[in-house]
Formats: structure tokens, sequence, C-alpha cells
């Protein structure tokens, strides 16, 4: 038996970029690493000197030399904190969030890093939440569907203001000379990889979910992008690139640049980039069709993998080799999850339970699912739609909003609490059977993120609302981990890595050893309260009654 | 002119009762006095000496001797407040809390009184809140819709188990010796003025709304007693009576033992008995056609005069003779409406609120209120059902709950306040619309309670939204101010007094000078808010989605 092989994982989150360091014959991680982005979310004014520059509402930037950072300083640690010779690192893996994209020269300069463009907003990175693109996002959607685009059908029929090419007609719309001077326009993912490896190949994961491009019919037609804007018709082929990598291969060895930013050898292997839900999938074990994968946090991306091309309505997309190499992934979300238990607990709680929390030591959101694990399903007597932040699958709906029924004069905080938990395991289960009846099987779930370690009840309910057994990914740094197994892959069994994810996941994935079944009588109650809840799901979210567009309108055209 | 005249009106509420003495030249209080009920509301044991007594849920049960003490105590106590001369004190009128009942021999002594019936919670006065006869309330109303009993659409289709049959059948079913030993079974109201007066005079408005009497039908046929219970059979003519006396009579004169407990002369007039939300309607001047009286507190009673016979579908009722000699009485009613504002304000409200309110040094209705004041009509994006204590009028129906719609991650306390204000708001539209299309005419609103005094938002939202100028009675005590009118109607013009309730209410009752008027900009908007919220009432309220009745038997069920 050799020596030990390394493989590290570079995870780049909304606040701050993370390393893990692991052991790839067991997936052990012996170091991590953390750099806080020195600007952070860039939401009010450009990090720049002399007179300030505002950003409107709804904007997200980031600055590139923070990415950059991350590698200069998080790998230097974790080599560091394990003591591992830098020459028993065989590969190096990133994932990052998506669509967070960047205009650049064609040498991959950002061009916010000039100074003639420093003190432009659209020169810089707009980061996923940028949302401040979506009359350009209506624009493609009513564009497409004129045109009738077969595409369209493959992304739910509607694509979002956060995508790709609503963030590229944005910069073409308010900023035509930063358009015009980006010979580059690229996902900061595969930005990041190029920095690495001084090669600018593209990934298939953000190509195919956030960018309109399949392996089978490549990126929309140019009389497409034409019929968009004139300017735009060469955008693919003048600014981006038709050479698609499936995620699994190899993007290229570390620059002698980067070898000095990471204190790692030249050469070492670089995997093609990929996002940091997607590369999850493999990090909870999951490498075939019928287990959906649950990244589960503020809000909760589902992932399915598929053998065959299905169209599954109201899903966020599906891509092939967009998740692994060789099979469909399916995707689809829901836009509010933790997000609205964090709503509740900041917003509706009253003074008694902040208290009583206190009192006994821990914190609401604890003291909260303490008290609602008292109530037995349906007790409550309240059912809620969990569309506080909009609908992502199945109606791809970001005018819906939030709905509680059932209230009376006795209802109490730990009640709704539950009631808010089962409106969004009601909507999980609503993607799992659109899935399933579609020929995507779910046969059990697994999750991974932030809420399924915090929150027992919750887990519970959600096997018991959807009647699978779900499962709990091992590592707490899921998508650095799965990152770090593409890093192996991308050094090859020859290497001491994996030449197939799947090899590198029977070696480094793993499954905590609690899962949580279905309790058939929960069950059954639960299945006649998800009837009631999909009544209104289509009475609300189907067309029969608007309301809630109507409202949302309404105090949009008050506050505007 | 000769000496000034007084009149004394006794309250009876459902913690304590009041009495107010009033200059009948001009309505003006010159003194009051208050006795707190020694056994206040009697929910968990009886108060008896030796073992405990104790009772199941939802009873409510009240001591006789309470009232005889509220004599004793403020009648007294405001004749040395105010320093009048008994002499001049013509009249005293009584109204009182409704269905509060309970059984006597026939010589009016509290069945509770008796040693051996004390230890037996039957033989108590059953409070209005009484909510354990539920299953005969049933009964009733199924009986009597077997049988065709056309009584029934004069209640809006439904009898309540707050209503004096209910509570008579629950003796029955529950505690034949008790019924069998009652010679009387009558209304709390009128069996004080018995006490007072030594003669049993039944009143028309507690005969009419809630012992299913009619001045032209009187009460149901034996034959539909005999339906409900063999033994029910003649319960008018052995234990109640025919006669009933129109509102605005004089009952008799004080005895010797009452004027000993009052200090008033022998002989001083009583009115016959009455209702507190009723006898607030000439108090609040109206005693014509066109102007609806809201009494808003915890829960609103509407009540409207009419000089002809209309059937209104989901009122409460309709009682000649019942609020005013001559006319009929109209009364609907809106189960929760202070009650949903204490909920949201005790249970829904983040401490942050709480802070602020106390740093503004006002109460957390004020603070939410003031905050809500800044809102315009639309702006809070949310929409409310006003039933988190079921719905009375026009649905008829207590298995109704709260809705609340259009949440998001961005609603904060002050727009669900604002929403849940609107939600009542709506609920009287809908309510004053049902009279206005069925021949009872509303052109304005009068309102008393404790709501309009405290909350400015709340009058210019129900003005907005209802389309009518929203007045309010100047005295704070307008039941006990009615009460005293009609004492002074009792006594006669011959006397000091009136001869009729118009000349009383001229002199007597008065509004406040504020009003407010509909403001047009705020009725469109509230006009289309209030499409969306019928549509939402039919919805949940008549039929297409039984879901709120489902989520409640679904509880009651798991608790039982």
């Amino acid at each position: 038996m050799g020596r030990r092989k390394y493989a590290i994982g570079v995870d780049f989150g909304t606040e701050s970029g993370r390393a893990l360091l692991v052991d790839v014959s067991s997936g052990q991680a012996l170091a991590t690493a953390i750099y806080k982005y020195s600007h952070g979310v860039i939401d009010e004014a450009l990090p720049v000197d002399g007179k300030p520059v505002r950003l409107e509402p709804d904007w997200a930037l980031q600055d590139p030399q923070d990415y950059i950072r991350v590698f200069k300083r998080t790998i230097p640690a974790v080599l560091r904190a394990s003591g591992v010779d830098p020459a028993d690192v065989i590969g190096v893996g990133v994932d990052f969030t998506a669509c967070t994209m960047l205009p650049t020269l064609a040498d991959g300069t950002p061009l916010c890093d000039l100074p003639e463009y420093r003190r432009h907003p659209h020169a810089w990175v707009k980061l996923w939440k940028h949302h401040a693109a979506q009359p350009e996002a209506d624009k493609i959607n009513a564009t497409a569907a004129k045109l009738g685009a077969g595409w369209l059908t493959r992304y739910g029929g509607k694509i979002s203001s956060e995508w790709f090419f609503s963030k590229t007609l944005q910069i073409l719309d308010e900023a035509p000379e930063i358009y015009a001077a980006a010979g580059r326009l690229l996902e900061a993912t595969d930005w990041v990889v190029w920095q690495l490896t001084g090669e600018e190949k593209r990934n298939a994961c953000t190509a195919g979910y956030k960018a309109l491009w399949s392996k089978r019919e490549g990126y929309p037609a140019d009389a497409y992008f034409a019929a968009l804007d004139p300017r735009l018709e060469h955008v693919v082929s003048e600014k981006m690139s038709r050479a698609i990598y499936a995620i699994g291969q190899r993007a290229g060895g570390l620059t002698a640049q980067a070898a000095r930013w990471t204190g790692l050898r030249p050469g070492t292997a670089v995997a093609i980039a990929n996002v940091d839900a997607h590369v999850s999938v493999p990090a909870a074990t999951v490498t075939e069709p019928g287990r959906m994968v649950a990244v589960m946090g503020t809000s909760t991306c589902h992932m399915v993998l598929g053998t065959t091309e299905q169209l599954v309505p109201g899903i966020c997309g599906y891509v092939e080799d967009g998740i692994l190499p060789g099979l469909f992934g399916y995707e689809a979300g829901q836009s509010g999850v933790g997000d609205i238990f964090a709503w509740f607990v900041d917003h509706a709680v009253p003074p008694e339970y902040h208290r009583a929390a206190k009192a006994a030591g821990r914190d609401l959101h604890q003291h909260l699912e303490a008290e609602a694990a008292k109530l037995k399903p349906g007790e409550s007597g309240l059912l809620a739609l969990d569309w506080w932040n909009g609908n992502r699958s199945v109606l791809v709906d970001v005018d819906l909003s939030g709905l509680l029924v059932g209230a009376t004069l006795a209802t109490r905080a730990p009640e709704i609490y539950r009631a808010l938990i089962e409106a969004t395991a009601f909507g999980t289960r609503a993607i799992v059977e659109a899935f399933d009846s579609h020929g995507v099987p779910v046969n059990e779930i697994v999750t991974c993120g932030g809420l399924p370690e915090k929150n027992q009840l919750l887990m519970q309910i959600y096997a018991d609302v959807t009647g699978r057994e779900l499962k709990i990914a091992a590592s707490q740094q899921t998508p650095a981990l799965g990152a770090a197994m593409f890093g192996a892959l991308a050094a090859g069994a020859a290497a001491g890595g994996f030449d197939t994810i799947y090899a590198a996941a029977q070696k480094m994935a793993r499954l905590k050893p609690k899962t949580f079944k279905p309790n058939p009588a929960a069950q059954r109650v639960y299945n006649d309260l998800y009837a009631d809840y999909l009544v209104l799901h289509d009475y609300f979210g189907r067309g029969p009654n608007d309301v809630m567009k109507r409202l949302k309108h309404q105090r949009a055209a008050i506050r505007a």
C-alpha cells in the first residue's frame, strides 16, 4: 500500500469560501478553512474610493478578487493544519453559487479590475441573488413563447431573472459599453477554474441549468438572440463558447502562478467547475436514478438522476451530463423553506416563547420544535401554503404568496410553526410526485444542507408526508466534499484517485446511520391533509383564484 | 320648572354589575358604581363547602345572589355619591347578558339556593357563554328542519347552543330531577325584575331573540317540543309563560324588600327587563329605521329597526317589539372582533414591537394602530377572513376559522394587524349589505362599546370599507344609560319621565361630535379588496371548499 492521497474541494458560498482537505481513500476530512469575502455581498455601494457609487434596489454584486483570496488563504491553511505533503494532494475541485457571472476581457481579466470600468456596477460580478433583471427575464420568456422555442419546455416553461441571459441582457440594456468591452461573459465557477488552470473550459452544469444549453441542441439559435436584441445575435460565439465539458472531466493542471497562490504542486489536476447544489449529489452517495437529493437550507434544491429524457412539468430544468456524466440531471426547487421558519421566528412569535427558550437554554427554533413535536399530525387544526417566497416548483410563479387557514382564538405559535414545516413538506411531496409520475422515480430522499441536522421533527414530518425514507449525508460540508471527489476524479486512478464518480462515491461518500421512516398512522392523516393542500395549491396557484397576484401587484404599485 | 328627576340603569355584565344614575332631562350621568360578582364566572368548580363539585369543559355558571348583591351595593352607592333624594328617582331599568337563564321554584327561589340542590351544577344560573349544550342545539335544529318548522327561518336557519331551549334541554337530558323540580325556567334579566317588583313578567327581547317566541306566532307548538323529548311537551305552559311584555312597558313598582335593598322608595317604577346590546339602541340615539347600531367589543352585535317584516338570510333573528315597541328589531353579529385583535397582540407579535410600544409609552394595541395607520389601503398585500371565532352572520357557522393570504418574507406585524381590522370591516360590510339588499336599509352606523373609543384607525377603515358614515354614542356606559332611559319611560311623563322612547332618546341620548366619513380613494381600493374577500368568503364559507370544517373536526377528534 502506497502513501495516502488527498484531494481538496473549494466551496464558494454567498458570504465566504471554504477549502476542505480530505483523504481520498475514506472521504475523511483532515482540515477545513474559511475565508470571508472582504467585500461580501455588495448591495449598497461599490467598494471604490472617491465619490460613492450607489446601487439600485435588488442589486447584488461581488468582487472576483475575493475568490482569488479564497485560494490564497484557505488552501495553504488546510495544508498547514493537516500537515499533508502537497505532493500527496492529487486533485482540486471547486463548486460555486450559480448563476453568478461576470464580464472579462478575452484573457479573463475582470472588467471591474480595469481602472476605466471600476466605477461601473455592470463591470462587477453579478451574484446569483442579483434580482434586478426581471424585465429582461420577462422579455426572454415572452420572446421564446412568441417564437415557439422548444427549449423553454426543458425549464418548466419559464426562466428566471437570476439566470445567465437575464443578467447578460441587463448589461446590454443598461450598459452597452460594458457589453461591448466584454471579450467573455462567463460563470464565476468557470472563471475560477480558468484562473487555476489557465484554460477557459466551461462546465455543462451551469451551461445547462442557467444558460439554456443542452448537449443535443446546444444553445438557442442566433436568430433567437437576434430577436431579443440585434446586438445579442452572436453572443455565444463572440463572448461565450460552444465547447461545453461534462461534469467529471479534468479541466487542466494548476499553473505555476496558482501553485504559488495555494502551495500545491504545479500541474495538480483540477476538475471542470461545478455548482454547490449539484456537486452535493455524489457526496450524498447518490450516483444512480431513484434517489432524490434535497439540499435543504433557506431554500431547497431537489435533484434526481435519470437514464432517459423526460419532460416533468414545473421543474427547474434537466441537463444531460449536468450532475453526473452519462445521466440526465433533473432539478426542482422550493424558493422558501428555512427562510419561512426564520421569518416566523423573527416576526411572529410573542415574547413568552422567547423567554421560555432562553430559560430552557435553547434557541427559539429548538424551543418551538420541541413544543411542536408534542402535537400529533392534524392537531394544530392549521394548513398552510408554503409560498412566502413564491413557488419555484411545480408552479414556477414568484407572485404567489403564503397562506394560513384554520386559525382560531386558541391557535398558538408552536402550532403555526408546525403547520409551516408541514406546508414545506407538502411542497416537497408535490415535487416528488411530479417526478414520480413523469418517469423519474423517487424511492428515497437523501438530505443535506443546514436544516436536516438541526430539526429532527422536520425530518420525520417530511418522511410521513412524502411516504419516503429520509436519509442524511454524513458530511456537514457536502458541497466541499463533492468538489474534492471531483478533484480525485480529475486526477484519475493512476494518480491514486478514481476513474469513475461511482468509485469515488463508494470510497468517499457516506450517510449517517440514523434515518427517518414514514409512520403509517401519521401518513394516513397527512394523506388527507395533502389532499386539502393540493386543492388549495391548484385553486390559488393554477388560476381559479388569482388573489395572491392582485394583492402583490397592488402592494407593489403603492410602494412604487 | 319642578325638581330635577333621575333614573337608574343597572347593567349586568359577565364579571360585574353596574348602576348608573342619570338626570332624565339631559341624560347626564351623576354617579356610577360597580359590584364585581363575588363568584364571577363559575367555570371550574361550584362555590360550595365540602367535597369539590367540578364542572366539565365549556360550562359557565353564575350565582343569582350575586345579582341581588349588585342591587344592594351599587344603588345605595350612586345615591350617596350623587346626593340625589330617592324621592326624585322616578324609575329603574335593567339590562343583562343573554341568554343567561336559571331554574327556580314557582315562587322564584333559585334551585341552587336550596340545600338539596346546591351541589348540583344544573341548579345554578347558566351564563350566556355556557357552551356545553351543543348536542342539544344540534337536536333542536335537526328536529326543526325535519318538521319543517317555519320559525327557523326567522333565525337564519340555525339556532345556537347558547340559546334558551338548548340550555333547557341540556338540563332535561343530564339532570331530569332538576328539570322536574323547576317550577320556572327563565332569563336572569326577567328574574331580577321579578325580584325587584314581585311580579314575573317576561320581556319580548329575550323571548324573541333567544327563546323562539314571536308576537304573531307565540312559541313553537307543543308538538314540536314533544318531538324533541316527550317530557318537554308542555314546557312553555308548565315552566314558562305565554304572556310576553313589549320592551318599553312598566313591569311594576319596587317592593318594600327591594326598597330596603336599594334605598329607593317602594313603588318606584321598574321597566320590563332588557338585554345589554338591545338596550343600547335608543341610548345611541337610534329610534328609527335606516341607522344601524353596532356594539363593538370582543364581538360585535349589529341592530337595525324596521317597520316591516323582512327575511334577511343569515342574520341572528328579528323580533317585533324586541328592541323598541312597535318596530321590528333585526339583529346580526360577528362572533370575533376585538377578540381577534387581542389574540394577535397576545400571541403573534414579536418582542421588538412590545419594546417599541413600551418605549413610546403606549399599549401594544395603540402602537400597532399607529404603525398600521402609516400604511395605505392595499399596501399590506394581505387579505384575511375574520373567522377566528367562527362566523355568526351571515354564514351562521361556528366551524369556520381564520384565514390569512398574501404573506411574504417581508410581512410585518402592523401589516397583519391592519389586515385583521380590514377583515372585520369586510365582515361588517357583508352584514350591512345583507340587510340593505333585503328591505332593511342601513344608511349610517352608530357605534358603541369598547372598540370605537380606542381605535380611530378602525373607525376610518370601517367607514371606508362599508361606504357609510360612522358615528359614536356619547355615553361610555351605553347599556346602563339605555336601561335608565327605559326606567324613565316606565315612570311616564306624569311622574317626570317620558311616555315614549322617542321623547326619552331626544332628551337623554347623544352622539359624539366627531364622525368618520368614507374617503372615496380608500373606498375604491377597498371595493376591489372586498370583491376578493367575498370570493374567499363564499369559497370557504358556502361549501365549495370545506377544509375549515375538516381541520377543526380533525383537531377536535385528536384532542378528545
